[in-house]
C-alpha cells in the first residue's frame, strides 16, 4: 500500500543535530546531569492567571464548536495589537486564528504554493521550514545568509533564487541566529519581493524579544500589506507553547481561503484556549516585557562570558532567545564540537549544521535556562573552547 | 497576487442548505424563537469532571511542548480501547493523536492522496468530505448510496467509481442518514477495497451511538488492518466538540508519516487537552453510554412521532444523532420544505440536498435538542407535512 508522494517529499528535511539531542535525552534518562542549552521553549510555565482564565472559560460552557476563523473578540484584539505595533490599519477580517504558529506557517504555504512552485526560505533556518514548504508539494529553495554579513539576507541572493518562486519566508528576530533584521535588510527584502512578484511570509513569533531595534515588520512598508502574510504566536511572547495558539495576518482574500482550509483541516481552535489567549493579550505590553525579561538578562550574560574570547566570535544577539557562536577557529565542525561538549562537559547545544550549511562551524545556544546555571555552563563552554584553541 | 490553485479547488463544495442555516441564525439574532433541529453537536456541555482534569493538568505544569504523535499514555489508552472494541491487536504505534476528528480526516487524505488521484466518498455525505479530499489536490469522486437501499452503499457502485481512485471514505454510523452499515455492507466494502486496491478511510466518530447493531469496524476484517485508516474523536462520544481532539488508527508507516505532517502543520495537540482526553476515556463505557443516552431516547421519540405517518418515510435511524425523513410525497424538494418549515413553523432542519443529490427530497433532523422540545417540534413538523399531503 503506497503513501502519497508528498510524504517522501516532506520528510527528511536535513538537519543533523537531532541525533545529538536524542543522545542528550538518553543521558538524562540514564541519570546523567546534562545541562540543556538546546531547547527553543521558554523555561517558564504558562502564567497561572492565564490558565485560570482558560479553566473559567471552559467551566462557564465555552466547550462547543466555535467560530472557525477565530472568535471575533480575539481577532479584534490581535488586529488592534498589530495596528498599534506596526501602524498598519488591521481589522479582524485580516486575522485567522490558528492552532499555533506552526499551523499558521503551514496554512500560509498551503494557500500560496502549488506543486511545481518554489518557496524560498533563508538559511540558517528553523527546523520545520523546508518540510512545511514541501508539504505544499513545492520545492523548498534555500537563500543563504552568510556569517560575514551577520546572517542578514541580501537582496541579490533573494533575486538570484527567485525564478519559479512564489513565496519568500523570513524570520526576524531570528531562530537560530539571534539576529534582528536591520531596517535596511527589511527594505531590501521588500524591494526584492516587489521586483520578483513574491509573497512575503514574515514569521514574527519572536516579536516581543528585541534587544536592539528597531524591529520593523515588513508589512508596514509601502505596498507590502497586500503581498505580506505575518505569522504570530503566543508561544514565546506569553510562554504558551503548549496551548498551540497563533495567527496569520493577511489580506482578506488570503484569510478567507485560510478559513476554508481550517474548515477542512482543523475546524478551528478550542474556544477556551481562545479565551485564554484573549485574556493573555489584554494583559498588555508590561506582561509581555516580563515574559521577555529573562532572555534580555541572559543575553547580557552570554555577551559578558562569550563576547570577548579570542578565537570565538559571538554573533551579536539582538533578539529572540538564542545566541550563535562561531567556533570555526577551534578547527572543529559545529557537530564535532557539540558532540565533544556533550561527552566531556555534559552540556548540550545545537550544532549550527542542524540549521543549514551557512551556520556550519557555529553553535546555537538557547538561553532557556535559569541565569546562574546558564552562566556556569557558558563559562565551562568557554574554557572547553579555550583549551581547544590553545 | 494569486493564491494557490488548491484554494479554488478546495472551496465551493456544494451543499445548499447553509443559506437556510444562516437565515435561521439571523432570525434568532432578531429575537424570533426558532427551534434548531440542524446542529450536529451534542446539546450537553463537556462534563465538569473532564474540564477539571484539564485545568488540573495545566495548573500542574503540562503547558509546554509535548509529544507530537500524542502522549504515550493517551495513545496506549486509545489503542487498548480499539483492541477491546474490535478485537484487532492495536498498539500506541498505530495511533496518531490529532486536534479533532476533522484533522484526522485531513491527515489521512493528505497522507494517501496525491494531485491527480481520485478519492471516493459516499453520498449523502458530511459537509467537509469533498473539500477535505480536494485539499489534497485530488478529485473528490462521489459514490451514490440510494434511499431505496436504505443508504447502504453497494460494492458495484464503489467498483464502478474506482478507476484512478486510491482511497474510499466511509462513515458508519452515518451523518447525515442515521444509518449503521450492516455487516454485509461492511464486508462488501472491504472486498471492493481489496479488489480495487483502495485504502479504506473509516470515519467512526459516532461509534458509541449505535441503536441497532452490530456496528462492525472494517479494520477487523481479515487483511483489512493493513489498508484501513480509522478516524476517531471524543467530540460525540464524550461531548467534547470544542476540545478539538481525535485520532487516526493506521498501519505504523501511515502513523509515522502522520507524525511528519503534524511536525510540519499542527506541532501536536495541547498536553492538557490530551490529559483531559485520557481522563475522559478512562471513565469507561458507562460514561460513554450516559453521553449517548439522550440520543437513544430521542431516536425513540422520532420513531414514535414520524415512524408511521402516511406519505412520510422515516429512514430507520440505527445510529448517530440524526434521523433522515423522506418527504418526496409532499411534492416539495427538501430545500423548499425546509425553507417553508422555517418560515411557517420556525423550525430549522437541514435539507437533504445539502448532503448530496441522493438525499434530495429528504430532511436531516438532528436529535440535539432536549426531549420535550424535540417531541413538540416533531409533532409540528408532522402536522405541517400532513397538511401538505392532504
Amino acid at each position: 500500500m503506497e503513501l502519497a508522494r508528498r510524504v517522501a517529499h516532506m520528510c527528511g528535511t536535513g538537519g543533523n543535530g537531532w541525533e545529538l539531542l536524542i543522545r542528550a535525552r538518553g543521558m538524562i534518562a540514564a541519570g546523567e546531569p546534562v545541562t540543556m542549552l538546546s531547547i527553543g521553549e521558554p523555561d517558564h510555565k504558562t502564567d497561572p492567571m492565564i490558565l485560570a482564565a482558560m479553566a473559567q472559560s471552559a467551566a462557564s460552557g465555552h466547550t462547543g464548536y466555535t467560530e472557525i476563523q477565530g472568535i471575533r473578540a480575539l481577532r479584534e484584539e490581535i488586529a488592534a495589537r498589530v495596528t498599534a505595533r506596526t501602524g498598519v490599519p488591521t481589522g479582524p477580517e485580516h486575522v485567522l486564528v490558528t492552532p499555533g504558529g506552526q499551523a499558521a506557517l503551514f496554512t500560509a504555504h498551503q494557500l500560496l504554493l502549488d506543486p511545481g512552485d518554489a518557496g524560498l526560505f533563508i538559511a540558517p533556518y528553523y527546523a520545520t521550514y523546508p518540510g512545511t514548504i514541501r508539504a505544499a508539494g513545492a520545492e523548498a529553495r534555500e537563500v543563504v545568509a552568510l556569517p560575514q554579513d551577520g546572517f542578514q539576507p541580501k537582496a541579490a541572493a533573494i533575486r538570484a533564487a527567485a525564478p519559479g518562486a512564489k513565496t519568500l519566508l523570513i524570520n526576524s528576530p531570528n531562530n537560530p541566529t539571534g539576529v534582528v533584521y536591520t531596517p535596511e535588510t527589511i527594505a531590501d527584502i521588500a524591494a526584492a519581493c516587489e521586483a520578483e512578484d513574491l509573497w512575503l511570509i514574515s514569521d514574527e513569533v519572536y516579536e516581543t524579544q528585541v534587544w536592539e531595534g528597531p524591529a520593523l515588520s515588513p508589512r508596514a512598508l509601502p505596498g507590502m500589506a497586500e503581498r505580506t502574510v505575518v505569522l504570530g504566536s503566543l508561544s514565546k511572547s506569553h510562554a504558551m507553547t503548549g496551548s498551540r495558539i497563533g495567527w496569520m495576518i493577511a489580506p482578506e482574500a488570503v484569510v478567507q481561503a485560510g478559513f476554508e482550509l481550517a474548515l477542512n483541516s482543523t475546524y478551528g481552535v478550542p474556544g477556551f484556549i481562545q479565551d485564554a489567549a484573549l485574556f493573555a493579550l489584554r494583559r498588555g505590553a508590561s506582561f509581555e516585557a516580563a515574559v521577555a525579561a529573562p532572555f534580555r538578562r541572559r543575553r547580557e550574560i552570554v555577551r559578558r562570558v562569550l563576547g570577548q574570547v579570542p578565537g570565538l566570535r559571538l554573533i551579536p544577539p539582538s533578539g529572540a532567545m538564542y545566541a550563535m557562536l562561531d567556533i570555526r577557529e577551534t578547527g572543529l565542525s559545529g557537530a564535532a564540537f557539540a558532540s565533544r561538549l556533550l561527552d566531556e562537559e555534559k552540556i548540550c547545544v545545537m550544532p549550527g549544521e542542524s540549521f543549514g550549511a551557512p551556520a556550519a562551524g557555529h553553535l546555537r545556544i538557547a538561553l532557556t535556562l535559569e541565569d546562574a546555571a546558564l552562566e556556569a555552563a557558558l563559562i565551562r563552554l568557554r574554557d572547553f573552547a579555550a583549551a581547544l584553541l590553545r
